[in-house]
């Protein structure tokens, strides 16, 4: 049986309307049969953190940043009119109006359709996240290498 | 007679700077005799979409949401240094300075070089867009699934 | 001898995150044998210009634009929760905290593995920066007819 062709995503924002496109992108690769990495990086790890978490033991500066940079797929803002929260939920009010699906039901639709979820280490640890207060659905963690190796036999590699 | 190699560039932003990055691209690939999508989706609906339009029936919701993100080529903004317009005030004269096409011309004339100008169904319905209200050059509509089958034979892919 | 695999980014951006990406997916691609392409546009020229420079003749509103526009590796910027230089140097403060390089020693680190940096022509003269003003490491400058054909024969092609 052939290999099946490989689509690899880096999610590398948290904006709502990036992470919307990113698993619109792998729920459709994964519909019609490839192979689909999701490597998510920086911001883009909230978006595969449990909403409370216990903090990894990290210190002070680490902690005030992640004051700003809250976890959870349902704490995801718009990139443009976020106008403090308000363009965001006006947002997710279109989504339920013509019946899409949230992030996080896309996540997890595209994990049951076969997914690779990737946390990327070397950001996780920056972002002082433990490995712990990752969502079920991530596969692992992994680093560069990992990332270029399933990269590099793609068809489609996005940054997103 | 082979196949041209192909290019499939996502347009998601409407911010002018990265428009303009994402059409310098096309018309390079197209005047190095590759075929050529844009594949206009969410904010990029904008950088396809006239000036003045009428409104599809869309509740009230939708209608706020539209008051933040009017339609047109030339109403689009820099992704920084915006400053209630000066920056993208500032662009625009500097590229007439050095003789650059705006990005409406731009359009045009990667139409006039064979691009294929898609846009994004799926987001056109919840930006409240109707077809109508497409520029000309707008080939057609189309959904996840006809993005997919295009990149994954595309030589090059670009998430902007 | 067959030739390597190679990877091509587009460095659009200068926020110091998106940056940072873009430097470890490269010095990645390089450790694991491939040739990798920087090829700096737009604000990315901000990563390769030097700190201090005397400007190009250029006129009145170049100027102004440029003063909102400051190059140099350190003078980067996150692309969220800058919150007027706070949230940068936090970042800057953990990444010394989890033993990271910053990005301009990054920056010469891919030169060292071979990376090729190259610097967008027509975004130059959009700038106003001179040649003269980038730093040693830049390899030479270029349009976007030299990006296409590196990028087509590239198996890792991203926009950051």
């Amino acid at each position: 049986m052939p290999e099946k062709e490989k689509a690899t995503i880096i999610v590398f924002s948290s904006d709502i309307d990036k992470v919307f496109a990113a698993l619109t992108i792998a729920t459709g690769a994964l519909s019609m049969n490839m192979d689909v990495t999701l490597f998510f990086t920086f911001w883009g790890l909230n978006v595969i953190r449990k909403e409370n978490t216990t903090k990894k033991k990290i210190g002070i500066i680490r902690k005030l940043f992640s004051k700003f940079n809250k976890g959870g797929a349902h704490n995801l803002k718009l990139s443009k009119f976020n106008m403090g929260g308000i363009g965001t939920h006006l947002m997710k009010n279109i989504m339920k109006k013509v019946n899409m699906n949230d992030t996080q039901t896309m996540l997890k639709t595209a994990k049951t359709m076969g997914a690779k979820i990737v946390a990327c280490n070397t950001t996780l640890e920056f972002m002082g996240i433990s490995k712990n207060d990752l969502i079920n659905e991530v596969e692992k963690t992994s680093g560069v290498a990992t990332y270029i190796a399933d990269a590099k036999k793609s068809k489609i590699n996005l940054f997103i």
